[in-house]
């Protein structure tokens, strides 16, 4: 502990990596006018909205009712039923169909999970899971233990972080990690809250989530990049990075930093996994590993005891603690993905969860350079070719978000523009970068998917 | 919406009467040594956890290996296995065993959920729940549809509050709705922070969830009935109250100031239902009204949709919503709690939730008095007898939580004097209230509770 400062600056962290661009579309469509008092709350609310979430404040209201039925897409499975609801069709692929890939609802794993049977259905009674408390002996009081062995277990399997000497940390998502490694990593009683950055484009929700309480303790500096105060800070390190896909490192060169890794998309359907990760903290969900967004389950692994307890500390003030039930699902499906990797357990050869995702990834990509490639209005990043120790596939990186460029200067602001033609993206505005980018979500369903590379081909400038 | 601030100053809300000292004895015992840098917050930490939940900082390390042992009892039914654990026993009746009642861990109606079959079963298979969204044409966006028919229709047969005209808001338990409700009223550009106060005794977490992250919104300014600030303030009403089970009301007489209610224990088992609640903001949890701590699920009543939204905007940025798992759960759970009151529906006239946990409240209440009665030592509050409306018994409170007064001056603290004997309970000052009161909870299982009520009658000054 003596060496504690020193010894977090290669920490890893902070799975952000949600979208939900939508929900403002939603939400703040059709404003009421708020009386004096509130209109300055309103217009705060709605200005982080926009920075956060990526939408336009300028939403045309005859768009509206079109966003509405598209985006009734979203809630069609989100019910319980007796059975496995038809994945929604898209009703026609002309130009009147509007095509929302501004948020990264990993629905696009669903089908997997379809093909899966009793092996992964969870059955609760209705006394189990009654006490806020699941293992009093562990630093996190409310993690579940068959989540824990869940979660060591497929990070053994995958050979994608160091699970050995952490403590692990369970959050309601990982938004809430982040904000609890926030907590921990700030001290109460400095003078200036700390400083809190990352390199863009970053994710369009950090700064939100530093700085919508106004908090005394934290407060966003923005761009990495461009922070050169001889000040305390916390560097985010999102790698693969959200929305570029690019591996990342730590920017900052100061000797002050203490950083924090997201590591959502470390998982070998988006990238070649390299090395285990050995950060110092590191965080994960299962809404972008295995497609669970619904269950709101992130984990942090952590190697210091104190910044375990302090993110519990803010857990447990915030929620006290994380859904039992969806603690032991995540379990389930963390061991379904781990059996499904034991080849000594598969039966009759199935496709693994990885595998299946690989391939899946991998031809969406296909496809979608093929439609930019037909026009010459857009670009996207190249990525240079790895061998994955997972899978022993070479690679290049296949993210979870197309970051798509508008080449020619001649569009301008590419959301924009893809919002003429009903594709509805997040702008690079956004993500502390250029309005030429815009991200594009490459995990909807096939069916949105595959209108998406239909329709990019056929616009022109 | 003009005449916003006027129209919520009736306002419920905040279920926030969640007990969990036993964590702070678990995680902050044995501390180490932090660093320089470090040492500064772990001591506000601490002190914000001794505040907040209870708990003694200068807890005797020979103490630690029987609350180590006692502890364990909360855990044993949190994971989740083929078969119903038996309930834990208590050792022994002796001096030797610590008795835990700090907490409202609510265990108390497991037995309960035991006697149910598999009518309140939740299963799920995988590909369910995947996505974020819920119903994205409601106002909270994350909201599952069943929960919401399930939330009306209990208020409807108990008769406890108003659902018609109301927004739901779901939260991760009713801390997080607390949290959302303050960050929802706080106006966002004042040149002070929004003063919140409670009156005196108040439920212990509230300044500590005001102010852990030093917010620029609002700030806790302590005992409502002391507060004559010529200022804007929100006052938190719980009601009937954590610790002591009286029903309140607002008690600040000024006129800037908006109401938040917390109706966590306005249930049929606790005390006699005499009117539809009918504030502007109202605050439920499943943790007191049927026992689901585990869950995380509670509810706001929300009358103004701008308030709404906003909560539902703090819990977007907070946790991207809330596990679906649970609040599917949640609605199965609440719905069989309708059913078992709806004699209708009744099978062989089986026992209705509210009539098994009132008659269980009634017996405890009545072990607890006459074990009080044997002693000179302790004296309980007082509860003027009504007629409930729901169930047409006529009875006084009986309270969460007993609020044991140590009398005669001769003890003073009377957590401290408790303590040496073995029973721990959450003292007076920790709710802003003298430290000759001491709250216990009354939710504890069986054998924790005749252990209790054995030993207190033969304490002796």
């Amino acid at each position: 502990m003596v060496d504690f400062v020193v010894f977090l600056k290669n920490v890893l962290v902070v799975s952000l990596a949600m979208n939900i661009g939508l929900i403002w579309k939603i939400s703040y469509n059709n404003e009421e006018t708020l009386s004096s008092k509130w209109s300055s709350w309103g217009n705060l609310q709605q200005k982080l909205h926009f920075h956060a979430f990526g939408c336009n404040g300028d939403r045309r209201e005859e768009e509206e009712a079109q966003i509405s039925k598209n985006t009734q897409l979203l809630s069609t499975t989100s019910s319980a039923s007796a059975s496995a609801p038809a994945p929604p069709e898209i009703p026609d692929g002309g130009e009147s169909v509007v095509i929302n890939l501004d948020h990264g609802d990993p629905t696009m794993y669903e089908s997997f999970w379809k093909q899966k049977g009793k092996e992964i259905t969870v059955v609760t009674s209705g006394w189990q899971h009654i006490s806020y408390f699941s293992d009093v002996k562990n630093v996190c009081w409310f993690l579940e233990p068959q989540l824990v062995s869940a979660i060591r277990r497929l990070h053994k399997v995958v050979g994608n972080a160091i699970t050995e000497g952490r403590h692990i940390v369970v959050g309601t998502g990982s938004s809430q990690l982040y904000q609890a490694a926030l907590y921990a990593l700030s001290p109460p009683n400095a003078p200036q809250p700390m400083n809190v950055v990352s390199a863009a484009p970053f994710y369009s929700s950090y700064p939100l989530m530093t700085d919508y309480l106004k908090s005394g303790l934290h407060k966003w500096a923005g761009d990495a990049n461009e922070f050169n105060k001889e000040e305390p800070y916390i560097e985010l390190v999102t790698s693969p990075n959200n929305p570029d896909g690019f591996t990342k490192q730590a920017v900052v060169k100061g000797d002050k930093g203490i950083l924090i890794h997201d590591l959502a998309y470390y998982w070998p359907q988006y990238t070649p996994i390299i090395l285990p990760a050995d950060y110092d903290i590191m965080l994960f969900t299962v809404s972008k590993s295995t497609g669970h967004a619904g269950t709101r389950i992130g984990w942090a692994l952590v190697k210091d005891r104190e910044v375990a307890k302090k993110m519990t500390t803010f857990i447990e003030i915030n929620t006290i603690g994380v859904s039992k039930d969806s603690q032991i699902r995540a379990a389930k499906i963390l061991q379904a993905v781990s059996d499904s990797c034991d080849h000594a357990n598969q039966k009759e050869a199935a496709e693994s969860f990885f595998d299946y995702s690989y391939k899946h990834m991998e031809e969406r990509w296909k496809k979608l350079r093929e439609a930019v490639n037909k026009t010459q209005l857009f670009s996207l990043p190249s990525f240079s070719m790895e061998t994955c120790c997972f899978s022993g596939r070479t690679f290049g990186q296949l993210p979870a978000f197309a970051w798509l460029k508008c080449e020619g200067g001649e569009v301008g602001d590419c959301e924009s523009f893809l919002r003429k033609h009903k594709i509805y993206t997040r702008g690079g505005k956004h993500f502390g970068a250029s309005s030429e980018y815009t991200r594009i979500s490459m995990l909807s369903r096939d069916s949105e998917f595959k209108l998406f590379t239909e329709r990019l081909p056929a616009i022109v400038s």
